[in-house]
């Protein structure tokens, strides 16, 4: 449920535990393949990572630009990820008569396999250490002109590196920028792309997230959140010799395995100042609006049955989201975690170097606090929550960005990330406007209640409305729903827009000079000193520990390592494995502790040993969800899908004792495949590879 | 909006910004009557407070029993104090075709005063000092076993004296024990009581809260947050020889003026450990909790016109609620205050005498940590948010407790306490069958969600339920709507509700077992050695301070001295009143921001320069809402009715710099009266009290 990514620090546990040591034991780190600790894995598993092992793993693992992991498990394209990556997939092509999120999706034949209409995937199949360039061009800038130049570098890097990838012999591949260590290491990292991505099997949503949001995070547990997807290729399943081969009988006890994955975002570098702020500032933020809104969210949905159909999606997005950030807000109020590290921060500055960093970075948590709400609200959207206004957002400045060189564009509009703005902005999905009503008239509501309603802003657009009328006004009277209308105003760029009078289009351009100018004070001012800070305080830490640490996790490749162990829970030990019998003692018929029929009709077919879920050490983080979990030999024995309670608090740091990643087993997939769902030919696809196809 | 009681340390800023030394300059402190500080409040303000001016601003200033202060005005009973006090009232006296919280109560004449269903108003005629008593009592006594014998001592007491009252020159009195300085010192307090209250006027809400939730806590302002009562005895207007006069012209800006009142809580002299279970632990599980209910509320507000005007009440006390404890949050995560706060303990250790009482406290907050939620949830009723519910539970313990003799039973059960529960149980209030079920199933929801669903009582209380479909059944199942059931189930007692097949009673009878289980925990491993620790910090602070200090607030009577001031924010200047123009030019026809008809009809009989709403340096807190603002001379010049922003930090610190409270004008209500409702008899009657009519 919970490894999407959502927001994330590196220090690594040795220095975290016992002060500047770099003495690796716990399963600790997000490790790029470039820089695996291959020595602490053999001494503490005895077991060989080389660098072919490595690359296998990389380019049989996959990324869901919608914030999520996969892993090719046929030849044929076959992605193997959690449900809850899909769910958004699942609404778009559900209907009021047709829900597949809650009954499930099986395509008998690749012919009825459906097209995801947003969904992009990628692979990473090369990486290019450029911070020599990067720092070449921002050497002995002030910090502001520093962050720009910064930025204008990147993007340059970036098109020259999708230029001359088309001459490469795995064909065009899109090139990103990758910042490593805070700034410590920049990279390009080049993938490989498919844009044509299909469902092919999801379980019942009530069977895939069992236990629902009481379950969330916790373990024992029983969901069978997986989904199949395929690439496709000029219209036909894309051919993958890098898949994985599937290990049927699952793990061992004990037995060391890898998560392979995206992991979305930590925060084990940050200084105290900027923990301060997530403590004091963003992560009560967040929680409180995100808390309101999952009860308007809620009780909405018990207003009928398409409501209740429709909320199933950000319902569950919220609910996930809101038990991460209350874990966050948990972790940081724990005293112990500033003191260690403040030790820490003061033994980097006494190894010297960079003793202004941290008052820097300090000044800039302060500045950005003073601007943080409107920047929230105004800038980055928070104040219209609605996906008509993110199109309007988009189309109106995507003409504005489109029509100035590469380089001097907003990041986000940069050459690079158009294919994935496009990849939304012109795909066919439902809007629904009473729940977009419902999302927007929330959203401006907060953006009265925390800018106030005195406000320049706020009256400018409020005027004599409420934020139910202004709702019901922009979303009743924008056509935005229509792509059509979407891909004409796109296409038709600056001329386009500036003459549209619809009312989201004319909201979006009456706030952005203001908008852009919050940006503006941010990007200099905030963003800027940081940056700068933390360059100086990532050569400090190399200075004193060297390379052998690894980086904060960014939605970039990472390897985990560690083993199948439960953990002790208050004096109790909690055994790593789950089997299906308790799953029938444990429903209750209600949501959301229902079997689906099918479910119950299986019952005497299916072996009630069958493991179900099981926990490892693995330090993974919200982006790993979907990640294959796999052995020594790189094959498939687990699909990473959630963490236990503990492993929210992996955004700051990782503890041994109790932080653990949740896997759904193999054995059940594939029961489940056969036994509940008839899914023979696809059970056989996956365990054709198995039998090596290659 | 905000002053009515919610809950709050005893520091005195002199002992906070400067170390021990007391050297009061600050307009600081909540101080009883029978310890003002006559002589710095003539140092400051060259006024002279003698024992009969405090006799007579006491026995004016009336507790509602609610949670709010009120005064008597006039010589036949009238009470003034705020539209938000009275909510509960007009809510309880509205239909749905009659909406008297929307549109307002004006009595043409007494014979149309309407009783408030529920509401007790208590004057406090005596006090005396039982410290002695008490100490005796306890000494020597392990700290579980001190608890129970205070309590038990302290019910005797008040059964002794309510009886020795009769004889009284007051007649019948009620008796309380009052702890001030956090076991520094036991009192009794002895209340004249008035049950029979009726309702004379109130504004519409649209104007008495005007700017609503966004403007709550803000400054400047417009709310005529007023209301009249008037208390009766023998079916006849009560006589109250002991009234305010009016001052109908107001205070000038900087004089000094007193606040009379019933603050609430404060929490200045709480320990490190007591603050920080508020920081990680209470304060956030409320915040979370309430706002999902808050977005909940409001969603559910929307599904018709019933529930929008049934939601009224509810929202506003959620909404005001949730602004004070979100200001709790901002203010705990002042590291300023912990770094204060634990110097100050390191002084008073090193001071002596109670060294280890600090962590005893602390252990004892630990211990509460383990118990929290289930204790909340399940013996506070948290988990069952349902006045049939709360009905059941009265009912349920009602009987046992009464069984018992008055020293044994459970503190709410002692004879003193039955009138307050009795006022509530057996009075005939509406009750919204839809409203309790979206309330329950909320609850429940919670329940699940924070104790877990395996947690057994969740497994036995929901069975094959979900939340919905339980509180359907409860809420749909429950006769206890009917005033005549509940009246015979309490006099019935045990055996009588023993009988009962009340799904609601038996709900309260199933959780009883458990629940009291975690009562005894809570009395015995928290509140005992915390009231402990207390009692011995008490002593060392009194050795090394003296007794010229003021205690925490509790909801007794206090008096504050200060001055008519605005205050500077960010470098601006607010000044100290506000006027009626503003309020024309600030609607917005749409609610918060409407005006009444009768308002925008009256217009032109308004003076635009009439003051309204105006700000002082009082040091307030809920349930000072209500409070008399009075001039040297104990004449009425204002209304409390809320603080500024800064002020909810008050239930930790004082801020002379910038908690303002906020106070009615004395001429917008007799305006208000006058030319907008046409109340001329009822402005007399409050300004010929002016002309000394006794």
């Amino acid at each position: 449920m919970s490894q999407r990514t959502t927001h994330t620090l590196l220090v690594t546990a040795m220095v975290f535990a016992a002060g500047l040591s770099p003495a690796a034991q716990a399963d600790e780190g997000m490790w790029t393949t470039f820089n695996f600790p291959k020595a602490a894995v053999k001494q503490k598993y005895n077991v060989d990572i080389n660098e072919a092992w490595l690359q296998r793993v990389q380019r049989a693992t996959t990324r869901l630009e919608g914030g999520c992991t996969g892993s090719f498990i046929s030849k044929d394209g076959m992605v193997l990820t959690n449900h809850h990556c899909v769910v958004e997939c699942l609404a778009d092509l559900s209907s009021k008569d047709d829900d597949l999120l809650g009954k499930g999706f099986h395509a008998r034949q690749r012919s009825e396999e459906k097209k995801c209409p947003t969904e992009m995937i990628s692979v990473l199949m090369e990486t290019e250490n450029v911070t020599d360039k990067v720092n070449a061009a921002t050497a002995g800038l002030d910090d502001a002109k520093a962050n720009t130049i910064r930025k204008q570098t990147l993007s340059r890097l970036e098109a020259e590196c999708t230029a001359a990838s088309k001459k490469s012999p795995h064909g065009a591949l899109a090139c990103e920028s990758v910042n490593l260590y805070q700034g410590g290491q920049y990279h390009l990292y080049k993938y490989k792309r498919y844009d044509d991505v299909r469902l092919v099997f999801a379980p019942h949503e009530a069977i895939a997230a069992f236990g629902g949001d009481p379950d969330n995070f916790n373990f024992p547990r029983w969901c069978l959140d997986f989904s199949l997807l395929r690439v496709y290729e000029n219209g036909k399943p894309a051919r993958t010799p890098n898949h994985l081969p599937w290990r049927a009988e699952g793990p061992a006890a004990n037995e060391p395995v890898f998560v392979v994955g995206h992991p979305g975002n930590t925060n084990r570098l940050y200084t105290v100042a900027q923990l301060q702020f997530q403590r004091d500032t963003s992560v009560p933020a967040y929680v409180i609006r995100n808390t309101e809104y999952r009860g308007r969210l809620i009780q909405w949905s018990k207003t009928g049955d398409e409501p209740a159909r429709i909320s199933q999606d950000p319902l569950l997005h919220v609910e996930n989201s809101l038990k991460v950030y209350r874990g966050f807000q948990r972790a940081l109020l724990d005293d112990a975690l500033f003191d260690a590290k403040r030790k820490q921060e003061d033994q980097l500055r006494a190894a010297g170097g960079a003793a202004k960093a941290w008052t820097d970075i300090d000044n800039a948590e302060t500045r950005y606090r003073e601007i943080y709400d409107r920047y929230l609200y105004l800038e980055s959207g928070v104040g219209f929550s609605s996906k008509l206004f993110t199109y309007a957002r988009q189309l109106v400045r995507g003409a504005a960005e489109r029509g100035k060189p590469n380089e001097q564009r907003l990041r986000e509009y940069a050459e690079s990330n158009l294919p994935k703005i496009e990849g939304n902005l012109l795909a066919s999905t439902p809007i629904h406007n009473d729940f977009e009503e419902m999302s927007l008239s929330f959203s401006l509501d907060k953006l009265r209640e925390i800018l106030g309603p005195d406000d320049p802003v706020v009256r400018q657009l409020l005027g004599s409305e409420s934020p139910d009328s202004l709702a019901t006004k922009l979303v009743g009277g924008s056509k935005l729903a229509d792509p059509a209308l979407r891909k004409t105003l796109w296409e038709g760029g600056a001329s386009a827009v500036a003459a549209s009078s619809d009312p989201m289009i004319v909201l979006a351009r009456e706030i952005d000079t203001t908008a852009r100018g919050l940006r503006k004070i941010y990007e200099d001012e905030v963003q800027a000193p940081i940056a700068s800070g933390q360059e100086r305080i990532a050569k400090a830490r190399f200075a004193a520990l060297g390379t052998n640490i690894y980086p904060d996790a960014n939605f970039t490749l990472r390897v985990s390592y560690g083993a199948v162990e439960g953990w002790n829970e208050k004096g109790e030990d909690v055994v790593p494995f789950t089997s299906l019998a308790r799953l029938y003692e444990r429903t209750t018929g209600k949501d959301p502790f229902a079997l689906p029929q099918a479910w119950l009709d299986a019952r005497s077919k299916l072996d009630p040993q069958t493991p179900f879920n099981y926990t490892t050490t693995n330090d993974i983080v919200g982006g790993n969800s979907g990640s294959p979990v796999v052995d020594a030999k790189g094959r498939v024995v687990g699909l990473a899908f959630d963490g236990n309670i503990h492993s929210i608090a992996g955004s700051y740091w990782y503890d041994e004792r109790k932080n653990r990643a949740v896997a759904v087993h193999p054995r059940i997939i594939i029961a489940a495949l056969r036994d509940v769902y008839g899914a023979t030919s696809i059970a056989n696809e996956i365990l054709g590879a198995g039998k090596g196809t290659e």
